[in-house]
């Protein structure tokens, strides 16, 4: 990867190794699902993963793309078709550093029913808020799409149906998230998938007491500054358990 | 194996042996299940191994059987009781060229009550379409049968039950995929009971919107170039816990 | 341990080793927990472990147990609070070779609720039969008793509540069953678990088809053929990740 | 540490270092969560780790505090922000020799509905006796709060929540146990994770029976003695996969 020999973009090109790594380490995504960074120097650009299982993502995999969705350098290996979920991201949103997309399960069934929505049930996702939006791609795609976020319209039906929030459920299919910095953006994923199912659980066992905006913007606060605590532990554990090679 | 000596049969138990320990590895069968491939170059028969855990199949495990349930040596190890389900699937089905049959723990459920059927809730099982007819042996076998597939007679009122689609439920028993190839049966097994659970999950938290057929067609043909994405990383996880030997 | 120096026993007394040690891989056990044996020339004295984890029994842990629930060799270490499930059961059923006590965890809330029995809802626990009895300890040691099983008394109440099936559910405690063999009496712990989950998972997704009596008679008969392919894979797996020394 | 020196000092931290192996490796704790022990010799002291993952903690990872939750060398690294748990349960209750403070799944969702009270379901867990209190953070920070224990204040009325109780629920938060020893509040947090666990599938299939008081405070005294079964399995599955260096 010529364009990712300096060494801000050498060291974005390992952590964002890492983050695949402890995405499938923590369950967040299997085969599929990816996660990007915005490219250090130039915000236009930002760095992903050819198309493969996260987990077995290794430095020479990382490509770089356009805010078009488009590799920069031609004639390289096959792309996730999916990769404008980050291009519009990016473009709609300057605050967003990194994205991550999944299919992670305790997330997926609150995309696809009506009636209950996402929201923080404990302190450490704080961060989802007044709760999560569903975007329905039937309304951009009709009622026969295969579901995927598969060119830059609908890259931008999906960024705006995010809007200036941190996630955004696709309706029967996953979730997207947003961070000001990648540690931040797998956080955020792998939260995100703990609430679910706390809130499942819950659920059954009462009427739930979820977090106030208050409560939900003083913890988002506070667990800014924890986050490397957890993404010590995660990158540990991803370390010990790699296939990659 | 003196019938799987040539290059392309070796290739094809090779990739049995692979899937054996996938399906394992996935959770989809534990001591129990089995899969089968058609034989390359013979579509009258098909490689299946001895009856054993899959997760301990080797290559030197692996028979063939003619479209009969027969082994073809005579004279060799046990074989699966259930092995009717593999010869009757591929007298009636040209299109399949490989069989799962599992008991996977989020599946089961969905055999045995009524009122609820498995449906696609995400674009991973998009293939379970219109959703998977249960086949109650009862109607076949009465009221006090070992409820297996234990000759060629349930064999093919199975098969007729799976008739052109892609999955078949087995009323307190499990289920059955095909697949037009080896890799597409492991997938749409694996990801079979990922949906299940999911669609168990959803159902208690609102009313659940599944995928319309025309997303179900949609969904299946962008997945079916996308399976060795799932494979390649299921291939290296069940190698690196493998205790076949 | 002296008395266990023959060959019939020695080899019992591995196996008994296995038997611990796959009960706690699969989930069965944990710190508590035990699975005994009859002693295979002595049918008035079993084997069963000093009081200790499962997990980590060794040869030189196991002891011989009279049917008063006394170790034969006196001045030993500490033994399990609750030996007497295993002595009175042996006393009252001359056919049990086998006898595991736990409080595997889906199994436990079917102890402790009343209107719901566990019953087989697949072919793998058609051993469970017309439905597990509950042992309401609080029939024979009042409303202030610490559950245990901590004598002959209540070893023989239980082995009543038991009666001649396999498997007795223990309030607010946990279940034991038996088995004509070491094997199928692991075979039916570990199954019985299996059942137990997936028939909570069906009851939310509607009215639950059990098996008949003739099926479950049918299956049993079955699949006490096929016990060792279950067997073989579970041993290859405890040693694999063993923790006993 | 020069602090911890001593021969009864050391051995406390390397049993306190113990303690958050097993508390990750039995999934009690994740990321966040902390656990501490009071000091060996100066009962107005108690240790606990630096502001880190405690699957990660080592022997030099182990501060001294005092009852003010102020670490007694000064110029040292980043501190929990929830010591103040720890110093006011010291000392409100000179009976507490150690605490545990979690998020454990199963746990966070009975703090966050109305109308359910975590209680014991099987004698593991008697020791959760009449039912578990709940605080409610918003009676003394107001609804716009962090929902951390962050100050002493927070941490008193806290612990006038727990009271004389073996535990308390944090509403969206967590939980805190406290035991007589550290291995009994290890004991006690794995076993109100188990507990939740149970009571939640439990619920789903019937009315529970729930100990009696009596059966609660025999259960407990028993299990006292039966601890170290445990410890001891735990500590050698904490060792065996251990990632602390």
């Amino acid at each position: 990867m010529s364009d990712t020999a300096s060494e801000p973009v050498s060291s974005a090109v390992r952590e964002l190794v890492d983050a695949n790594h402890i995405l499938f380490d923590q369950g967040v995504v299997d085969g599929f699902g990816h996660v990007s960074v915005r490219h250090p120097s130039r915000p236009d650009r930002f760095l992903l993963s050819r198309s493969m299982a996260p987990g077995l993502v290794t430095e020479r995999d990382v490509l770089v793309f356009d805010l078009d969705g488009a590799p920069v350098e031609p004639g390289g290996p096959a792309v996730y078709l999916e990769r404008f979920i980050h291009s519009e991201i990016y473009r709609k949103r300057p605050d967003a550093a990194a994205v991550v997309h999944s299919h992670s399960p305790a997330v997926v069934p609150f995309s696809a029913v009506t009636g209950t929505k996402l929201r923080p049930i404990f302190h450490m996702c704080g961060f989802l808020g007044a709760g999560t939006p569903v975007f329905e791609i039937r309304d951009f795609a009709g009622s026969e799409s295969d579901l995927l976020i598969s060119d830059g319209r609908l890259g931008a039906a999906l960024a705006a149906s995010l809007d200036q929030g941190p996630a955004v459920l696709m309706r029967g299919h996953g979730s997207t998230v947003v961070g000001s910095s990648l540690h931040q953006a797998v956080f955020r994923a792998v939260y995100t998938e703990v609430g679910a199912r706390l809130q499942t659980e819950a659920m059954r066992l009462g009427p739930v007491t979820y977090l106030t905006e208050g409560e939900s913007a003083a913890t988002t606060k506070t667990n800014n500054t924890q986050i490397d605590r957890a993404w010590n532990l995660w990158l540990k554990a991803a370390r010990t358990r790699s296939m990659a090679t």
